[in-house]
């Protein structure tokens, strides 16, 4: 997977570091970078050779600024992972997308790669197959905030010139666990090369591209991201047994059966725990 | 204009009704509702007859879900009404429409009309000719919030079944002041229109329509929206002569010439004048 | 209307002659064909000077080949004017437009132009804006029927070189009667319009065009008809005032409201009165 | 090829089972049925472990009817195999396709695996790829009967909720044995496949989808079809250096190299053998 | 039509304006330049005020460059007007078309209004209704040439920035003639009306439209040319009785009936009359 | 790659047969034609068994008509091959190119294989993913000649029937050298494989086909070439680390890096060398 024989950037900020998708980049970036600036609101446990660890909130505006300088490209995954609160959305996604951006404009980054998600989508129906530019559709607030920043990475770009890639991410996990990630599945080693392509490519612009794996079925048509050269290698298929055994077949009516969003697009109004 | 002998309707809620589109609105409505609840965060003047007036911030999530009560159709014209800073439009815009929709739902509303506007896709130039699946491009953070709202209320009719109508408004003024609004105009009149069109019609689920007046230069195509007949009376053209007279003619390569969204996409970033 | 000094044509066949929209024709055909030959299977009154009457059934083949001689182009009206059982809608519409098409076949006809309709395509939603090459989605076993004779002429045109012009009807009536015919109506006058310039269009091919009056709402593009430079005059514009008044608003989630073919699209399987 | 480790269905029942399509399905099928029933109106042999046979003419409705109870799933190869009278094409295709969909709405059936054709589109061009909304054009009387089924299938779709996949098969044979074929060959595996996928997949609504192998020519974009997951294992290509050695190259002018039905779009008006 | 109190530009090129059309907008645009540049190989006749003359053949590349200086905007309609021999137009349109641009580019010229036509996409059939992203389909050389140049300026306004506006022209003539012209014919105060809109709009970046007047048929969509604001204010519907009554009907198969480029792509190979 | 047992093919005419890519089809279709007619302005060599050389300047009208007797089928690869002055550009691919065609017509050639280029696409981002429908947009002079051609040939076509098959080749050398390459790269093999299909396919009408190899980065759809059967086999994935270590990043908004064409896109008007 490594197609550089020297670093090609100074300095890649992640954020969402202590995640496991940040885990993954943690690895298999090393080589990408001379400096690794590591984000995230949880501690990141040990600084090894080459990474910069910067333990922040991203709906902290100073605290995203000062992080930002001399950074190169962002890989951008921090938020709230889910669906949540109104609030928790707006502080976490919205403000803190933006925060990200404006950020990164004035520090004069080149480039930030944003884990979008199939939930700015997810009220297509699996029947459906889209490109990347059919219009949003997202399936929960979440989904809506994943549009927000899609559409904030557009207007940066129109007008600032600072270049991304949109990555829709299905479901980014050590294997497929339901019927609906036979399609959505992206594994993890899939999700590492598609961010080193987007990285690597020399011009951008600004692109949504949908992130999953080699799975024979899928409900996206990435033909309009052809130019950063992605190329999954792993499938889903090589679970399918596994999960028809281990999964129930599900009414095709069903919302989460029907929708591309999953049980996203089934679940109603989202009730804080908390006060629920 | 009028195509109804008694309301249609007992309640419809106009918010921002103290600006310029709402104080039409005010008049054109009255024959469509028993009641017209009024809302801004400024005075409203002398309570009409058959006129309920609610001051408020939409900032303020207690007070919207308190205003919704009763309320049967929603137009949404309220929030920050051009380029502010982040904070503003993150206050009066996002988190504005999002009280706006979750109110509307808890309240029982069937239908918003929402007020978007050009600059949700400011950023194509004036040589395109758009529809509305067109992907957003907007050409300032006020436009972003615009597209924000547009994707939340997809998602509110996705999942909730609060049918939309996003009425992308080009430039709604007493006439055309400059070359660009030739293209863009909306007048008063069809303004209203619009809006009767979008409250009467008798199924809409979740529609975006351009709002412009019968200019002869158009950016947009309007056809997705041909269910809703709307049929614009009035026409830029009647200024053409006073506007070319009174108006340079602009460099065709400058920003502000170039793209749909006028000055907005030619503005830098926005500094708070205050702070500045 | 009349744009010829003699006769175009020295004969037009007339199915469903003694219909509604028969009589129509009756009448505004009668400048353009030497003779009119009229058809039904009920009696057709008086035969008026250059009138030819031949009653039959259309389901019976050697009288549909018998009446084909000496035609030279066909308005086919003919066959179950709306939704019946399987048999009849099976021996009217479908092995009768098949006869209609394979003795216009060995008759040598040039151009058939077919009364197909809205039910053809009545499961869109009346919010989706579709044109002549959306595929087809029938409402109705009636609908399914319309399919297949449009598919039956594009093979006869493929194969034969026989033209069609398919028209896709709305409703078309005296006047509009329901909030629905708003969108779909079309009057006598403009129904004859379309039918004249179907006949008179120097070479059609095989095209399929809505049929609709000059209604500010509407379901359907015409753009892909252009060239037959129909230009309704007539508009259930005129009577909004009226239906608004005389009809109610109607829930926009039913079946009736929300799809395109209105009551066709809501109505259970077919029970057949006699039987049931 | 297996996917599951105890049967997925109670009861598929497969029409045209004694045809050569229907044999294949007999053995593949087998893991996925507690019950296979077969149906044709010719004898289907032995009775092996677990199938249940039912011969009867689908023109029978009665007969259809009675065969239904209880099944979950159908797979309809049934009907005429190619061009024929109209009244057989009438009486086998059409009102045998009524049948089975109307019958399969009473008795509860949840999806229906049609065996459409590439002679549904068959007057496309050979050099015009095609996807699964583009307009059909049929080549014979034949495929008009198979664009007849698919309507019927979205009307049953669209109404009731029965799910289809309509599957448009090029040529389902031991092997590929003119340069057409080439082309839309299916070999016998891949079909398999192919029912299989639309079996197993959670949701299918309504689809269309091209049934070729895996050959580097094609004249279909199946990207509509995605979420089947279909992957063909087989390719004609194999068979290539044979074919070309054993047949002429044709003239590229010739309706039946033109064209993607091949002879069927070259052939003229179908002259029953029996009266000819 | 004339929408300015003084002239707009200093000074406009006109070529090819010995002829019809160069004629017309002769006295068209004389309020619009301070001076026009009038060139032709014929004579101009008498040098009226305002007017520059400059007779030479586009072939002659000095010449063209002396010609272009100080011009701010071009109306190039020069050249071979319709079929000859490949040298006449490989001198005249190919080699003239080129000679114009790159003077143009030299002299800083700001905008060029291309007399492109309807043979630059001839082979289109009459039922199809395009817009400008159809690929072309040239029916004759001169055809060719006109898509030559079309590309041209695209090439032209991609690399150097100067803008075009090729119009398609259908058949600019006093009044239709035959029933094609029917949907082809636009009239001299269109054409003048569509130049003027083409000069006055102030951006265009590169475009290409359709010219015809406002006639009930016509072939093309203009949709993506909405922001000109094109207008047209005749129709040939005024004269549809004249032509019926004056001309036949045609053969529907005729190439000269079937095709938007009428008789240009009925002829077979040119030949040379001098030669022949 | 040899798909026949003997020469399918009497006389096959390679143009520019003395480059590298006439070199490279001298072998490879050795095995398809009883006799090769190289063709080129410079020497050709030895004489091989079965082939004919013929030497002449593609702007020699009288040399090419004689050349083209007896030829079967054209591949056509002469002319300039990179920018050049337009008289160059004139002579050579405008002129030259009408030779082969008008000759090939009088000759009775059956197909064309041309060798068109990405430059006739040059102007688009390599950010967007093209099909072969999309509008030309040339980036040289030099690309401008190819769009020429394409037309040219379509026209050939439309009217006169001559098959052709336009090959927009991306980058044809021994290996791919600078990061761009890495998505146009086309193989000697794979070119060769191209040429076959298009030679040996049964009906190919007017195709537009793009070149490149089974490279992960691509900027095309190639989808509406997918009847040719063309399957690259050679990868320029396999030079990445290689072309990533010798070559420099590049800025993304250079025109060098942003557009397809790549430097031809960079470069300003061509100055002649000689005249420089």
């Amino acid at each position: 997977m490594t197609d550089i024989t020297q670093p090609a950037f100074k300095n890649i900020l992640i954020t969402g570091a202590a995640g496991a998708l940040g885990n993954v980049l943690r690895e298999s970036l090393r080589p990408y970078a001379a400096t690794l600036t590591l984000n995230d609101r949880e501690p990141l446990g040990e600084v090894r050779e080459n990474e910069r660890h910067f333990v922040c909130d991203l709906a902290d505006r100073d605290a995203v600024f000062e992080m930002m300088r001399g950074i190169e490209m962002v890989i951008h995954l921090g938020g709230a992972p889910r669906e949540n609160t109104f609030q928790v959305i707006l502080d976490s996604n919205i403000a803190g997308g933006y925060h990200i951006y404006e950020a990164a404009r004035q520090a004069g980054v080149k480039r930030v790669i944003y884990a979008s998600s199939v939930h700015a989508i997810g009220f297509y129906e699996c029947t459906q197959t889209i490109d990347a530019a059919a219009p949003q559709r997202p399936d929960s607030l979440y989904g809506v905030s994943k549009t927000f920043v899609e559409n904030l990475s557009r207007y940066y770009f129109d007008k600032f010139g600072i270049e991304s890639v949109c990555m829709r991410i299905g479901s980014c996990f050590p294997k497929p666990v339901d019927r609906r990630m036979l399609a959505t599945w992206l594994s993890y080693d899939d999700f590492s090369q598609l961010c080193i392509r987007a990285l690597m490519t020399p011009s951008v612009g600004h692109m949504i591209v949908y992130g999953n794996s080699d799975n024979s079925a899928s409900f996206w048509d990435n033909t309009q991201a052809a130019y950063l050269g992605y190329r999954p290698k792993d499938s889903a298929d090589a679970y399918r047994a596994e999960v028809y055994a281990s999964t129930p077949a599900g009414d095709p009516r069903h919302p989460a059966v029907r929708f591309q969003g999953g049980q996203f697009a089934a679940d109603g109004h989202y009730e804080d725990p908390q006060t629920a």
